[in-house]
């Protein structure tokens, strides 16, 4: 296993934010990070000029789609993933285990695994650690993440507990069967919001020695506290040494939260769906693009912004372009998202290198949440 | 009523095809031109960036639709369509006929003009050669369309007297209520499949002394021949000095034959529709770049083409990407397409200045149905 290799450049002091810097076969990473997800190997709406144009450095691609269509085999034959959709940054997959769960149909889990039917068309297949590895290492990603048990939320303790001890047990088949020299495997650690269960799970987990290691099982409908409260526990049991990855939160909030708490990767499809159901994050909270009160509406969606939707389009244009389902206005709202998001992050690690993370936090905040829009 | 400025540099030898360049208010035009449409103020899937680089000169944009939605005030208000749309080329609009007559519901026709229902959501509107020019002043185009009545195919010959002589009436009406110094009105010539009703049309419409003239009722079902025949006929009733516009006709053959009997500008939403539903032309014929058989093809959809679809991705991602629906699918398509029909355009420009029209077409039409694709 190629060992992802992440210095960690710096603390904050009063905080647990954390600078880093992620080095993979297909380059360097800036921590902390939000990766866009590119769920069917394309990030929705765009190229991967745009996406880099962005300022995007990584991102994250969906095993179970991509196992279902085109297929592992088709990719594998293209020359991995990064050949087959022409993006020559780092790549994450996410192991298909949440995907399995969330949206398979007539699933049945085992201990070696879960037997479930396509989405798609209905059709039966069965994927467990072992299964997740193959796939993952044909796909060429730089970082495959282990196969592992999500829980629904809310959940006994009793099913919480399975959870954690499948993941467990999962962690370990992952690495027996991974063999890519040229790929960094990640442990995932469970444990709903319990307290000693993510304790115990981290204990496992981190055990294993992964070069990296994924929270999973949060913002799955959750209270935010709730969430901040098992981050805040948790940092004290993860090495330092090592990249968090908090999986599946996208929200401006979250992501400061969860630097607050010391993560440093983040990924979501929350900025990419939004925005093309008409909503953008903007300096000044969330506006709804797509409503009436925009018709004649001649500005920026954001003022402050400098992507090249705002430089270019106003919001009565680009509500025209949603309610006449015309894809470019999607193309722009997505554009707009992911920048912000990006830009976002690039914020905080300037403010941790300069020692003004929680100023910085303040500041967004008070416009985020000013409703002057 | 600004006078486009056409400038015909120069006639092939041997066939009709000639060598033009139109001067509008946005900037100049080389001729023979096929223009992309973007229907609702956007070349579906693309940014005005993306259509430029394409090397697109003018685009086409829709009457019908605008008016329907957002509407032309809100249109007016944002400046103008150029800057509504932020394109700042020639943009020519059609009449709005064609739609009325085509797209919408329950229309009646009177001497006025036409009662319709939106096909959006039902409401009731009335169109004529008055409210045409009302929209189109609005919107701001370089060169607006008279409004006109396009009569299916087949029809009687009666119908298509009555469509005559409706077309010419409303010509001048167009004229009258015309008053834009910065825009340029085209009249429409009709008269169906009929010789003598589209010389009477033509010199009717000719009389009438408009900048330049749209060819309209073609393309509407009848056999490719048929059309050619219409155009052989036409070319010495129309003035030598004006362009000519072939209204909704687009694909590589008839762009050929089109240029060939004097034709200097055309439109049509074919490249960019069967692009969506994963149909490309390539050197070497039409590619259903959605089908089964091209899942495991890495070569590029044209391997003659340096589009940036072809530059960078596959025939089997673009097909995961179709299959998929995912709208980077149907962008990189479009692409191809209108690439690929400007550059065809820019090679009969070339073939006509150095005297080898005919030669370039016999060279095309070789590769093109060979079906060695």
């Amino acid at each position: 296993m190629y060992d992802v290799k992440f210095e960690l450049l710096k603390r904050d002091r009063w905080t647990g934010a954390r600078l880093g810097r992620l080095t993979t076969p297909h380059g360097t990473v800036e921590t902390p990070v939000f990766m866009p997800v590119g769920t069917q190997a394309t990030v929705k709406t765009m190229t991967p000029e745009e996406v880099k144009g962005l300022g995007a450095e990584i991102i994250l691609s969906n095993t179970y789609h991509l196992y279902l269509r085109p297929g592992a085999d088709i990719v594998r034959e293209a020359g991995g993933l990064h050949r087959f959709m022409n993006w020559d940054k780092p790549i994450l997959t996410d192991s298909g285990g949440f995907q399995v769960f969330s949206l398979s149909d007539l699933r049945q889990i085992t201990e070696e695994g879960v037997y479930f039917r396509s989405h798609l068309d209905g059709s039966k297949h069965f994927m467990g650690p072992k299964e997740s590895m193959e796939v993952q290492q044909a796909l060429g990603s730089d970082i495959a993440m282990a196969f592992d048990e999500c829980v629904a939320y809310p959940a006994s303790r009793e099913e919480v507990e399975v959870g954690v001890w499948r993941t467990s047990k999962w962690a370990e088949e992952c690495l027996k069967n991974h063999h890519r020299k040229d790929q960094a495997v990640f442990g995932i650690i469970q444990g709903g919001m319990d307290k000693e269960l993510r304790r115990r799970s981290a204990s496992e987990i981190t055990s294993l020695d992964f070069p990296g290691y994924g929270i999973g099982g949060l913002s799955v409908g959750e209270p935010k506290e709730i969430m901040y409260r098992v981050l805040e526990d948790l940092q004290e049991h993860l090495p330092e040494n090592k990249p968090r990855y908090l999986m599946g939160v996208g929200s401006p909030d979250c992501l400061i939260e969860g630097v607050k708490r010391g993560v440093d990767m983040f990924d979501c499809v929350l900025p990419t769906r939004i925005a093309r159901n008409g909503t953008v994050f903007t300096t000044y909270g969330r506006l709804v693009v797509r409503n009436a009160a925009y018709a004649r509406d001649f500005r920026p969606m954001d003022p402050e912004c400098d992507c090249y939707a705002c430089r270019n389009f106003s919001r009565a244009y680009i509500r025209h372009l949603l309610k006449a389902d015309e894809i470019l206005g999607m193309r722009l709202t997505t554009i707009h998202n992911l920048y912000f998001l990006i830009k976002l992050m690039h914020r905080m690690r300037e403010a941790i290198a300069n020692d003004q993370f929680e100023e910085m936090a303040v500041d967004f905040y008070t416009r985020y949440n000013s409703g002057k829009i």
